[in-house]
C-alpha cells in the first residue's frame, strides 16, 4: 500500500442522516476512503446527499453500494438495521468490515450479526456525538474531533478488522474505547438516554399547560427549561427505536430517578432544608469533574443560563 | 437634573455575589449611579468586593450602606431577605426605592414588606439570567442585555418608583416585564425551578452508582448528561431556598412531571413505539418556538451534544 493510500479502498454509507453525512465529510476530509458509496431508502435523501456532493456514488439499493466494499457502515436508525443487514449480506465480499453507529449495542447483535457471512468481519460502534438537527444538510467533518467513539466487537473477532475500524474513527479525530455490548448499554442509558427521557417528559409536561402559560414557558425559558428543549430536540424516530431496544437499562437507571426524585420531593414537602443543601452541594461536584475531565463546552458564552 | 445625570444618586447593593456584582459593574459601565455602596455580611467576600473595585464604599453594615441611598437593592440568598430588611429599615431616607433579586416573589413580599417605613416604595425584582458561577468573581456587565427582568409591584405602589427600577433594567440592557408575584412564581415553577430539581436529581442519581461507572458517566458525560449537570451546578443555598419558599407550585408541577413520566415508562415497559414517537416529535416542535423566541444560545458550537 502506498504511504498515502486510503485506510478503505471503498466505503459504503447505508443511511446519510446527520453521522453518515458527518462521516463522509470527515473521510473525504482526512482522505481515510478512496470511492464513497451512498445508499439511502428515501428518493429525496438521496438527491440532497448528491447536491451536498458527499460521496461518489448515490443508489437506493443497500446492495449495490454495499457490492465490493471494504467497509460498510451501517447509518440507518436502528429499526432498520435487520432489514439493512439482510438486504446487503449477499453481495458482501470475504474480509468486508461491517460496523454501524447506533445508539443501542445490543441490537446491532440482535439485527446484524446472525445475517453476517462467514469471513465477514462486524465491528458495532457508536460515535458519542451528534447535535439537535438530522438530515445530510446536518452533516460536518468537525463534529467528531474530541468526542468518544464506542466499538463493542463480540469476543474472537479478527484483531485487526477492529484495529482498521479504531482507526477510522481515530482518522477522524474521535477517542476510541472498546467495551462488552451490555456494558455499553448499562452506560449509556444512565449518561444519555435517561437524561433524553427526562428532557422529552419535561418539555411534553410544559406543552399541556394552558396556552398562556406556555408561551410565558418559552419566553422565559432561559431560566433552565431552554437547556433540556435542546437536548428533547432530536430525531423521534431514533430516539423511539433507543426506548425499545434498551428497555431493561432504562427502566432500572429509571427506577432509581424515580427513588430519588421521591425524597426530594418529601423533603420540599416537609421544608427539610438540610437534605435539600447536601443533594445540591453533592450535585454540584459532579459538574466539577466533567470540567476537570473536559468534557463540558467551554465555549458556552455565560449569559442567562440558570436561575 | 443634568442631560448626563444618574439615574440614582446613591444605590446601594446588599449582598454581592453573581448579581450583584454584575449589577454593580453594568450600572458603572452605563452610568447608571453615582455612589455604589457595597454592604455584604462576609468580610472575605468584602474585601474580594473591594480588590474588584466593585463599589465606592464598602462595609459590613447593610444599615449603614442603605443610609441616604435613593435606591437599595437587595441581593443576598432569599432566607436573609427578611434580616437585611429589618437592619435596614430605620437607616431608608423617604422616597427611597427597595427592590431585590430573588427567584421567588412571594418571599420578598412576605419578608421585606412587613418592614418598609411608609414614604418608601418596594418593587420587588427577578432578573432571569445567571451562570453556573457565584460569588462577586463571577460577576460581567454583560450578564443581562437580551434577558428579562420581571418586576412584581404590589397594587398601589408609585408608578415613578416602578418606572425608574424599569429604566435600571431596560439601562442594563434586560427586558422588563411586569406581572404579580403568584403568577411569577407559578411560571418560574416551570421554567426553572421543576427544570433544577430534576437537574439536581439525575446528577445525584448518577453519583450514586458504584465508582466504575460512575467514572463512565464523567467520561461519556458529552451524550446528553453533561447538560444536566450545568443546570444542577448552581448556588445550592439559593436552590434551597428556592424550594422552601415556592413550595406549593413546584409541588404541583412536579406531580403533572411524575404523571407524564409514568406515561413514558408505561409505554417503554409495554414497548408502545407510536406513544414514545408521538410524545417526542411534540416536544420538539417546543424546541422549535424558543428558537423562533430568539431564547436559545446560538452561539454554542455543535459539538458532540446529543445520542
Amino acid at each position: 500500500m502506498a504511504e498515502n493510500a486510503p485506510l478503505f479502498d471503498r466505503v459504503a454509507l447505508i443511511g446519510i442522516g446527520l453521522i453518515g453525512s458527518s462521516l463522509a465529510l470527515a473521510m473525504r476530509l482526512h482522505g481515510l476512503a478512496g470511492h464513497i458509496a451512498i445508499s439511502t431508502r428515501s428518493a429525496e435523501t438521496l438527491v440532497k446527499a448528491e447536491d451536498l456532493r458527499l460521496g461518489d456514488s448515490y443508489t437506493l439499493d443497500a446492495a449495490e453500494a454495499a457490492r465490493d466494499a471494504d467497509l460498510v457502515i451501517v447509518c440507518t436508525p436502528m429499526g432498520a438495521q435487520g432489514a439493512v443487514a439482510q438486504s446487503i449480506r449477499d453481495s458482501l465480499k470475504p474480509g468486508a468490515i461491517v460496523t454501524d453507529v447506533g445508539s443501542v449495542k445490543a441490537t446491532t447483535v440482535r439485527d446484524i450479526a446472525p445475517h453476517m457471512p462467514d469471513g465477514v468481519h462486524l465491528v458495532p460502534g457508536h460515535p458519542i456525538a451528534g447535535t439537535e438537527h438530522s438530515g445530510p444538510e446536518a452533516g460536518f467533518a468537525a463534529l467528531f474531533p474530541g468526542r468518544w467513539t464506542i466499538l463493542t466487537p463480540a469476543l474472537g473477532t479478527d484483531a485487526d478488522a477492529t484495529d482498521k475500524v479504531r482507526h477510522l474513527w481515530e482518522g477522524c479525530g474521535a477517542n476510541v474505547e472498546i467495551m462488552t455490548p451490555e456494558h455499553h448499554d448499562r452506560v449509556l442509558a444512565v449518561t444519555s438516554h435517561l437524561p433524553h427521557l427526562i428532557a422529552y417528559t419535561i418539555v411534553d409536561t410544559a406543552d399541556q399547560l394552558e396556552d398562556e402559560t406556555k408561551e410565558e414557558v418559552i419566553k422565559f425559558s432561559a431560566s433552565g427549561f431552554r437547556d433540556f428543549t435542546r437536548i428533547a430536540a432530536g430525531d423521534p424516530v431514533m430516539w423511539r427505536d433507543v426506548f425499545l431496544t434498551n428497555r431493561d437499562a432504562v427502566l432500572e437507571i429509571l427506577g432509581r430517578f424515580t427513588e430519588d426524585l421521591t425524597a426530594l420531593q418529601r423533603a420540599i414537602r416537609k421544608g427539610d432544608g438540610e437534605m435539600l443543601e447536601t443533594t445540591f452541594a453533592r450535585a454540584r461536584a459532579v459538574r466539577r469533574s466533567i470540567i476537570d475531565a473536559k468534557q463540558h463546552t467551554p465555549d458556552v458564552k455565560p449569559n442567562g443560563d440558570t436561575t
